[in-house]
Parts: structure tokens; C-alpha cells; sequence
């Protein structure tokens, strides 16, 4: 076929459609498993079914449409899960994005695209992305089955609630060629820079290390300034040094943060005998990321030695960062100038999504819409109409790119 | 009189003895209005009794030793109650010098010398220095008496329980010409310079002013780091700039401290909103307490102002410093000169005690003694026994050098 063509107007109504199950004020509440997920799961189910897709549900509620014939598909969607407190688009736009091109695609006689609505990539369950490393065998599902929310709610149960859920399989990976994840950016960089479309090289990594200075607890009205040992100082003066380094050691896109931080005793009147925080970075470069754990490691025992310390790191939490795979970007790339000439940018994700899944088990890509002021997880999370509309539409144009 | 001797075994029986009351390893569990309190009071009162002092509890639970005839007294002592978990001489020295004092000038002919244990100087009611804040009438006896220790124990009830505080009535404080309070020191510097004995200047102010600023809280990885406003950044460059200022503008025994920081949403992934952080500066100098604090406000302005953050100040809380009675303090040295020759030196005190609140009724002066490695409020608290000794020498010596 020459060009697909999607429906803009068609888009953006089902997408308020989706907004509608669990809306609350600008934001949705809706997740995994709620009665607003499953209801907006059924919606979404005859959605598929009228553009002539078959509706297929697997056991952990990923709900796939898949186009007619065997041919491995052109896999498009997201997750329509929301987070406790959600914005309206995170998720649901790359579902709703899916189901227009696959459904354009069966209108015009366009290659087979298939599209799916992940299930709790938020996490309600079995701790993220739990709906894709359930289906790519990464977590078994008795796992899934044993894990609690936060309220105690167990997920077995709540799953036999479901009858779509019962006596159904996982489709074979092998059923898609390829994963297409639009998402909005949920991060400033496209709208900062006036730019509409962004292809994603990879889903960054990250190291979490958390580090605590052990010093000595004392009166503050009594204990000299020369005679103190005061952990939070320690802590002050060693991230001082890391943000001096780091910034040396950062590639563009590198970040760093210390989002978590414990005194003890936390007293106004005493001496801070210990502290601990949170340390994080995150890049697309592994090396980058090891070498900025080396930096940290020892810059902390440089500042412990000096103020006569302790310097206990926990162990760290590694997440390795994920490449997308380089011919779907150039695809993607070659579809975004031809329908959004000058307006895409190469750049890294910076969250986690499904793809970070999927993207080691198939050929995978993402698609970033800009998001409002970069915010996301928040109600207040907004995308310009017209701009879903465009990079619907440069997904569509990707689709009869791409090749199994 | 010339000499007046004090018996060191019998000082040290006697601070023994005390110390079994809620001994509990090294330390003493003896708070305010306890059984043990309460048995430490009556304990201490037949000791005054049997050293030929009258023995006065007023309404608020003070007990005093006061010396034959009307001619005012010099009144020496501090508090017996303890921490909830207290060492074994803060407060009992002060009590059992005193005692000490008073009778070895029963014995030997001495000038008018009355002894004191102030009650609940630790504030289980009341918010501290509770006796002595009602004794002078800086707190109403009402007041006390509808104060509730943690854990929701009104002290009015428990106050009736104590016969000895019925009909009974507060002394008039002209009954004394002055107060000396000894004490140990609580802090390292007697402990570390080798010396045994500590002048008290002043007690000094503090300032406690706490500090919040206010930035925006983002996605820790999909928020660039040029874009960031991160509260804990801020923060941070704060602390390092008001060590600078503060070094510059500190004398030899300036304290700062900050001992309480609370981040907000305080998650690993996400860049802090909100940071406060509570600050606290000590000196005996008012004049440099407010320069300190008009450096702290202007930092936090000049910081707010390069990170787009807003600095935002609560109410400071401001204890103003307390000058110990000059006369006092030259008799005090006199007697150190000649009891301790070259072991003695003019210092701060950095806590608070009964003595700020007295200071402001009556001539008062304290004398210290080191404390081992500087440690109180804790079980491990001590001294040596011939510092102990030593020190209640040296105030027998100024008891007769101090006249009305």
C-alpha cells in the first residue's frame, strides 16, 4: 500500500472515551483490576471487535486485537492500567493509538497490526510491568497470583472474579514480528524544544544505592564544632563532591538524584549521629553508570576518612539500560519526517515502560508524544490533541515501513 | 571561719546512695513525680534533716536543706530528677555537692549555706525547668498542674499524691543572696584540656529558626538536570554557604547545628519538592546570635533566588543568653585558684539548666565538673570520683569567700 491514513477525530473521541472510565477531575483512577479497569477493558474489547480484529484476553489480562491470517503482526499498544493518582494519557494514548492504526490498516488493506492494552504496568501487583513479564515468562504467574496491593488485596482472587480470564493461553511471542510502544515523553525535553515526535534509542538505566555516614550522636548546645563527628555534614559535604564529579563524568542525558533522606535521631538539639540517602542515577550507557558508581563509592569513603566517618553502602539495585532495536528507530525516523518533517528528535526514555520488557524478547521501539511541562503521574498530565493526532499518524506511516 | 573541709567519701557515699534510686546499669531512671522520685526526695530530706537543716518542700516539689537563723543564705544545688533515660550525676552532683557543702558548714561553724533539689528540670510537665520556673513565678502552679507528661499523665492528680506538697508554701527568695549550681559539664572541653574545674560565664542563647524551601517535584528520571528546581539541591548549597558565613562569623565556642531534615514526597525516584530543615546556632553573644541569623536569612534568599527556589522561614524561636553573676564567678575563681591551682578555666555552658531561670531572680553562678568524654543524657554518663570530690572542694572554698 501507498500511505495509512488514521482518523484524528475518531482518535481523539475513544480516547475521551477511556478517560471517561475513572475520571476524576483532569485524571483518571483506574487500576489494574478495579471495575474501571474491567470496564474500560470491555470497551476496548468491542472496540477491537468492530474494527474487525479478534479479541483474544490472556490469563494475567493483557487484552491483545489481532488482525486476520497467521502473519506475524506489527504489535502497537501500551498499558490502560492507571496509577493510584493517574494522568489521562499515560498508557492509554499508545492503546488507543494502536487500536487506530490497526484499524485503519484493516480498512485500507494495510499490513497486519495488531494491538494490546497491557495489564498493571503501574504495579498494583507483582511490583511493575507485571502484565508483560508475566507474558514473556520473565515472572510466573503463581507468582502474580501470591502478590498483595498495598491495602492487602491479594491478586488470585481477584483475577477468578474475571470470566475473560479463565481457560485462555498466552499467545506465542512468535505471533509479532516487532512491539511499537507510543507513550507520552512524561518529561519536559519535546515541549521544551517545540519539537512533536521522539524516538526512543533506549529505555535508560539505573543504579540505586543507598548509603548511610555513621558518625557520633552528641549535644548540640555541648559538643565544640572541632569535636563533632556529625553524619548529616558528612552527607552534605560528600554530595557536594558527587555533583562535581557527576557532572564531570554525565553524558546529555545523564541524571542524578538524592530523593530520600533519614537523620537519626532527627532532634533539632542533637548532633546528627547518622544519616542515609538515597542515591540514584541513571543513563543509557552502562559503563557511564558503573563509572559513576565507582565515583560515588569513593568519594564517600574520601569524606568519611576526612570527618572520621563510617561509610556503609547497602546493596545496590541494578537495572540495566535497554537499546531499542535500530531498525525500527530508522523506520520510525524515516516516518517522522515524512509526516512531521523537522519536529522528532533522537532521545532516551527516561522511565520505565513495557518495552523495557518486551524489548528482550522482540524487535522493539517507543514513540514519545510531548507532554505539557513534562508532567506526568499527576493529574494535571495533559498532551495537545492535535499533537497525538501527528504522532498517531507518523505511527501509521511507520506501519507499512516496517517489515516482519 | 578559714577553711571549710568537705569529707570526699562520705560526698561520694551519699551520690551512691542516690544513684540506687532507678539505678539501671550505669545509668538512673528517676523522672519527675516517679515512685523513685518521689523515695530519692524523702531520702535526701532525712539527710538534710540529720545534718542539722530544716528541711522545706514547697507546692511544686522543690525540696530544700536551709540553715539555722534567719540571715539569707547562699543556696547550693540542682535538680534530682533524671532523663528518661539518664546518666547518674546530671543533676544528683549538683543536689549532693550542695548537701555536702551545707553540712560540712553546720559541722565546722560555716556561713549560712542551704541546699536545693529542684524538681523536674528535665520537664516530664511542664516543658522543663519546670520547678524552678514556678518557684520564681515564671510559670503558674496552674499551668504545671495541667501539663501532661507522653504519655497523657496529668501532673495535678499525681501532685496530690505526695502528702509533703500540701499546705505547704513557696520560699520567698529572699531567704538566699545567691545561687551557685554545679553540675557536670555535659560536653568534652574540661574532659579534653585535662582540666577539672569549669567557671560558668554565661549560659548561653540560641536561636532555632526553621527553614523550608520549595521547589518542584518531578519524575527523577524523565526531569533533565538543567530543568530540575530540586529542594534538597537547594538545601544542600544552603548548608555548604552558611558553614562558610558561619565560620566567619563564630567565636571560640559557637555551635550550629542541623539536626532535623524532613524531604518531600522523600522517594528514591523523585526529585524533592520540598526540603526543610531546622537550624539552630548557640552563643553567649546576643549580638552575634542575630548577626548569625541575618546571615542565615540572606543565604537562604541569595540560594533561593540562582535555583528558582522559594526560601521560606517559620517563626524562630529565640532563648536569649544568661550572664552569670560577675561577683560570683571572681569568688569562684578565687577558690579554684586555691583548690585547683592552674585546673580551672572560664567557659560557656552550652545547655540549658535551673541556673538560667534563677539567674534572672538572684545573684547565680555554676560551677562544672568534666565529664568523661563529654557523654550525658545517656547511661554511660560519668566522672571520676576525685574530680567529683575535687569540684565540691572548691565550692566549700567559695562558700566562704561569697558573703550577702
Amino acid at each position: 500500500m501507498d500511505r495509512l491514513e488514521v482518523q484524528g477525530s475518531r482518535l481523539l473521541a475513544d480516547l475521551q472515551t477511556l478517560r471517561s472510565f475513572g475520571a476524576t477531575g483532569n485524571g483518571v483512577v483506574r487500576p489494574a483490576f478495579s471495575g474501571t479497569d474491567l470496564t474500560a477493558r470491555r470497551w476496548l474489547a468491542d472496540r477491537m471487535a468492530e474494527a474487525g480484529l479478534t479479541v483474544h484476553w490472556d490469563p494475567i489480562g493483557n487484552l491483545f486485537g489481532l488482525p486476520p491470517g497467521d502473519t506475524p503482526a506489527l504489535l502497537i499498544g501500551s498499558h490502560s492500567d492507571t496509577q493510584p493518582e493517574g494522568g489521562w494519557l499515560d498508557g492509554a494514548f499508545g492503546v488507543i493509538a494502536g487500536l487506530e492504526v490497526a484499524r485503519a490498516s484493516c480498512e485500507q488493506g494495510g499490513p497486519p497490526v495488531a494491538v494490546v492494552a497491557f495489564q498493571d504496568e503501574e504495579g498494583r501487583f507483582g511490583g511493575g510491568v507485571t502484565g508483560t513479564r508475566v507474558w514473556t515468562g520473565e515472572m510466573a504467574l503463581a507468582d502474580a497470583d501470591a502478590s498483595h496491593d498495598r491495602d492487602g488485596q491479594q491478586l488470585a482472587p481477584l483475577r477468578a472474579t474475571v470470566p475473560e480470564l479463565a481457560d485462555t493461553e498466552f499467545l506465542p511471542l512468535s505471533r509479532f514480528h516487532a512491539l511499537i510502544e507510543p507513550h507520552i515523553e512524561q518529561g519536559p525535553v519535546l515541549d521544551r524544544e517545540g519539537l512533536k515526535v521522539g524516538l526512543v534509542e533506549d529505555i535508560v538505566g539505573s543504579i540505586n544505592l543507598p548509603l548511610t555516614f555513621l558518625g557520633h550522636q552528641n549535644h548540640a548546645g555541648t559538643t565544640p564544632m572541632p569535636l563533632r563527628r556529625d553524619a548529616f555534614q558528612g552527607l552534605l559535604a560528600f554530595a557536594e563532591r558527587l555533583n562535581r564529579r557527576f557532572t564531570e563524568l554525565a553524558g546529555p542525558a545523564t541524571v542524578w538524584t538524592i530523593g530520600q533522606v533519614a537523620l537519626h535521631p532527627n532532634a533539632p538539639s542533637i548532633v546528627p549521629g547518622r544519616a542515609r540517602a538515597h542515591l540514584q542515577w541513571r543513563d543509557a550507557s552502562a559503563e557511564r553508570l558503573q563509572a559513576m558508581e565507582s565515583a560515588a563509592r569513593s568519594l564517600a569513603a574520601e569524606v568519611a576518612a576526612e570527618r572520621k566517618l563510617e561509610a556503609v553502602f547497602e546493596p545496590a539495585d541494578y537495572l540495566a539500560p535497554v537499546p531499542m532495536a535500530p531498525h525500527l528507530i530508522d523506520r520510525l525516523q524515516e516516518a517522522a519526517e515524512a509526516r512531521a518533517t523537522g519536529q522528532w528528535r533522537r532521545m532516551p526514555s527516561g522511565a520505565l515502560h513495557d518495552a523495557s520488557v518486551l524489548a528482550r524478547h522482540l524487535p522493539t521501539a517507543m514513540l514519545f508524544a510531548p507532554s505539557i511541562d513534562g508532567i506526568s503521574h499527576s493529574f494535571e498530565e495533559d498532551t495537545e490533541g492535535a499533537d497525538l493526532v501527528l504522532v498517531t499518524q507518523v505511527l501509521a506511516e511507520a506501519a507499512t515501513r516496517v517489515t516482519a
